[in-house]
């Protein structure tokens, strides 16, 4: 097996460098790290701003002034006609009287001009084109003296030559571009771009146009990084995947600095071990100055410099990758930029949910945000390092600091935001049972009203409904059977929400039924047949844990009788890749989900999932949007096209 | 004169086209206007979004979904180990206690790992490297039995094959290429962004590399408007200057159509007239659907169809056509990227200043935003829509609807940010006298600390101190003389801030004197001497017409004596522009003002120019960072190394 003796290998030489481990790793509090880096940029001379370029306006938008700019040109740079109309001497207007109207000879004493023309010389002053009359022989026909300057727009009324029309650091809109040209400017001294070399480290990684084989990643945080410093207005190049191997690496490090870059990134692959390789290389060639940082998530970072190039291994895991792109490479670009760190906007938003957060670190948590009856509530999301889906859907990234250990259910959290405060007040938060067919909703949601979000998190049915009573969610989703009465749904509003008048609107009818893996290899027909399988089960309180649990009563199998069933997963889609990897050998879910990853399918029932929708929800205009659209023949049309799905009663009133 | 003979040609041609204008022009208020124009571009079949192209992740960053997103590729796509350690079956481990060792076979019944690393087959949990030994025969011992996927990342624990990662209409940030890149995309498909074609027009108008002559100005709009279509996301091409005669405009429109653009502007000129050539020629080509809208400013735009082509004609005063901008054409290029509109983030803002507001209009002011005691503080900008300063300077633009008259001083505007929050509350905002060393002030501060910002609006010296006492101003610039005294400033404080404590703290000393034309051709030496010529004032409350009023005094001339007392200027680069271009023969101020505009130079006196500095400011951070840098060795050198000013008592405190 050349693969395990490979991974054995790249293990002795790990466990090698980890014997000097204990050297480095330190976990510096934050302040501490960048108090280090800062010094050590100092040392080196390269602290401040980088120098200026001369760049077009046309290419300077986004760009930030190395100096101050002054004009060049007064604005305007003559004296000109502020009106159309004539331009005149006053002084030879003054008999004029409205009873008395006074001639000017044409092309003479009074001579055309239009807004912006330059006033011909002895002239001083304009009469607008509607308070004259011409003769027939050539002559303006006045009706008032006019005063020195009047309708003139003076030489330098806007700006005089020399003055300061920008200040340094400044960085560049449309309207500045407009204002350096007004004044006589072609280009400008822009600040250099920052220049950054990406170098992805790891065996593992692959490229993006190739599909990786188990034990392969592809490689996607130079994306993320590199993203992060172009929108701070760096550059950044990103070099070929390199070994983990400590001689690659230098080697790496090595080509990377031929292209004098201000600043290099190693990021590390995702084992504590690449680590050691990045610190290793680091010390090889320069310095190594913070080896581990006391935040969370993202303790493995790295910060050293190599003759005068700081370097930052940057930690595998995409949510500590771009924690770290956030903390500190972001406001090393702008500070080269001469832009002080960019101040995101704040709010305060209650927490949903208690929060345990390590004494020693500075802890960042991605939440999701929605505003409920007038209150910010902030939902944190799934917490792993690895969970990237937790990038994309977080609304803000909340702090808490160092000696903290967390926060209760009900406490304010001080979040920073990555959406606008209106994008997060027009969305709608949708908490309850997982249904895949949400985000078609969302989809259409979205296309007809652009400024609409709806979000769903999932914490099962009666969850949703437990939510609703806490006011943490606009709706909930859920299709709860209840036995005793045969329906769904309505029994367990009367139980979890008697002081909510609710209304239920049906979303759709599904097919559940058992997941088995392609091909049905044990032939399973009903129920009873998987006693001694490996069962996959969903979580306490989800929909479809309830149906399991009552089709188990109805054939008399005892849930001891079922091997995995204290496992859980979290989704129909988490039940369908359980059965798919073979962790387990069937589970209960949606014909939808089956279907999805190509496996077989044994419909048990067609389900009721309901909206379930707060009075006070239902009068928001939100609501009132996606009820329409839920209603509307285009979605009805798309969700009835679903394999395992029937809209015919879709966006219906249930009623009580 | 062959010039003024072109100038008439032109008149005519507008005079003909002019008694056309009042089919046209009928100033449509703003909403009415873009439901014409969403009513045309539904007719077009225009109005939803772009279609999408397929773009590579490397260049997608800001770009805009097209559709909704689903994973290709599970996330993880295997089991993986979570942690640095031992892969084993947990079965195998049921027997260890912390008391009694187990030992397991490396290699074949427990495997090393490193995070991220596939488990190996037969295997199902992971034991961290910390919580084993190792013996010298290759055998793991474990002191506890492990349950099984513990340290596990399952398959699809963050992202489910063909769950919806990201929603239709997204613009895209560099977690979200991530994602896509760790679900299995290198590509997405992407909204084409729309394409404008900007077509400039104006016989005044000369390219940016060229020194314009009297008459002639640069064109900068397309800079503005290009800018603004960029940043919201689209393309623009800017034409070749158009000469304003009709049919140049229409070949230069079918030439620009050819492109197949998704929206044409023209750029009038200044001039009334031009509106009409552009009116014209749309006319000509397909039709104008809205001809001046009732905004301030802005009035001359203009909206039609060519085709299904959407044609804005933008008004050519810089302010206008930055207005127009915002409010019709970056709302355009979102829509058809899927994006809702904009929505800045607004603050409620006390009026300094009453504000008159044409009753018919929605008026649109741009504003200076600081925050003085707590409370958010507008100032009003120069109004007219030839100001570029005033788009450069703006923090944030107030809008006053129709059929509102305007506010009086004290009353709330609702201001829209240019600029962010933190920005503005960072802002010192200086009041008082004009010097142009504020400037280089400013850039210094803006050097040290990037985040705070300087500005100062010139009202004079006593217009600083009602500011002081009105609570409009953190500070004051002054250099108020008092003859009985033969003090500077101190007096005017007991008389203006009796009430407000104050520190003064020397700016400069700077030189006073008369300006004159290069060469002093009326060989001037003294006061006396400018008996008869025209004299260039400052306005009232300015501390060089107060020191110009005692000159004046002490030489026993009555300022009746003096030609054009009534005429002022608001700065001491005013003044020299006002010499320079000949409107007056003289005028009093600052040495380096007429250095600058290369004029002569009569010095009459040394004096002092103070910052008023009230006790509330003096204990804000800002104000002690600004005092530092008047006092730091760099600013003091700079300072007095420039013509017409001494250092050698800057920011020291002056005693009562």
């Amino acid at each position: 097996m050349p693969a395990a003796w490979l991974m054995s290998c790249r293990y002795e030489s790990l466990v090698t460098l980890m014997s000097k481990r204990h050297i480095y790793l330190e976990d510096l509090p934050l302040d501490e790290a960048r108090a280090k880096l800062q010094a050590a940029l100092l040392a080196a001379g390269r602290l401040g701003p980088l120098p200026g370029e001369t760049i077009a306006l046309e290419r300077a938008l986004g760009r930030v002034t190395a100096g101050p700019v002054r004009a060049r040109l007064s604005s305007p740079h003559y004296h000109c006609a502020a009106m159309d109309g004539y331009a005149v001497a006053a002084a030879d207007t003054v008999d004029a009287r409205e009873t008395q109207a006074l001639g000017l000879r044409l092309g003479r004493e009074a001579h055309p001009v239009n807004t912006g023309d330059p006033l011909p010389d002895n002239t001083d002053a304009v009469i607008m084109i509607e308070n004259v009359n011409q003769t027939d022989d050539g002559r303006l026909l006045i009706y008032a003296a006019v005063a020195p300057w009047q309708h003139v727009r003076l030489m330098g009324e806007d700006m005089v030559t020399t003055e300061t029309v920008l200040q340094v650091n400044h960085q560049l809109r449309p309207v500045d571009l407009g204002a350096l040209a007004g004044c006589g400017h072609a280009t400008v001294v822009a600040r250099r771009k920052p220049r950054a070399g990406v170098i992805p480290t790891g065996g593992e990684l692959v490229q993006r146009d190739r599909r990786p084989e188990r034990g392969q990643i592809i490689e996607y945080n130079s994306l993320i990084l590199g993203g992060q410093i172009r929108e701070a207005g760096g550059e950044a190049t990103t070099s070929e995947i390199v070994d983990d191997t400590l001689d690659d690496l230098i080697s790496a490090l090595r080509a990377a600095l031929d292209a004098a870059p201000d600043l290099l990134l190693v990021l590390s692959g995702s084992s504590a071990g690449s680590h050691d390789f990045t610190a290793g290389a680091i010390s090889e060639l320069g310095e190594v100055l913070v080896h581990g940082i006391a935040v969370r998530p993202g303790h493995p970072v790295i910060i050293g410099m190599i003759g005068k190039t700081p370097v930052i291994g940057v930690p595998g895991y995409p949510v500590s990758a771009a924690l770290t792109g956030e903390l500190l490479i972001t406001p090393l670009i702008r500070a080269w930029l001469g832009l002080s760190r960019e101040e995101p906007q704040m709010v305060e938003a209650v927490s949903t949910r208690k929060i345990v957060s390590p004494l020693g670190d500075d802890d960042f948590l991605r939440v999701a945000l929605a505003e409920i009856d007038g209150n910010a509530q902030a939902t944190p999301l799934q917490r792993g390092a690895g969970v990237i889906t937790s990038l994309v859907q977080a609304d803000g990234l909340a702090h808490i600091p160092r000696f903290h250990e967390g926060v209760d259910r009900g406490d304010v959290l001080r979040v920073s935001l990555y959406r606008s405060l209106s994008q997060i007040k027009s969305t709608i938060m949708v908490m309850g049972s997982h249904d895949p067919m949400l985000d078609l909703l969302a989809t259409h949601l979205r296309l007809v009203s652009p400024a609409r979000r709806m979000i769903s998190v999932n914490v099962g049915s009666i969850g949703g409904l437990i939510a609703l009573r806490r006011r943490e969610a606009h709706l909930a989703g859920s299709h709860l059977f209840d036995p005793a009465t045969a329906t769904y749904n309505l029994p367990y509003l009367h139980k979890y929400l008697r002081d909510e008048p609710c209304q239920l609107v049906t979303f759709a009818h599904r097919e559940q039924g058992l997941i088995l893996p392609p091909g049905n290899p044990r032939g399973i027909s009903e129920i009873a047949d998987i006693r001694g399988l490996r069962y996959v089960n969903r979580q306490r309180g989800a929909g479809t844990r309830v149906l399991f649990d009552h089709l188990l009563d109805q054939h008399g199998i005892s849930s001891d009788e079922i091997t995995g069933y204290a496992r859980e997963e979290y989704t129909h889609l988490g039940v369908a890749a359980a059965v798919s990897d073979g962790i387990g050998d069937c589970g209960m879910g949606l014909r939808s989900a089956a279907e999805a990853m190509g496996l077989a399918f044994i419909g048990m029932t067609w389900e009721r999932y309901d909206l379930v929708i707060p009075r006070r929800t239902l009068e928001t205009t939100g609501a009132q949007a996606l009820l329409s659209v839920l209603r509307s023949a285009e979605f009805k049309r798309e969700l009835g096209a679903q394999s395992g799905y029937r809209s015919d009663e879709t966006g219906q009133i249930v009623q009580p």
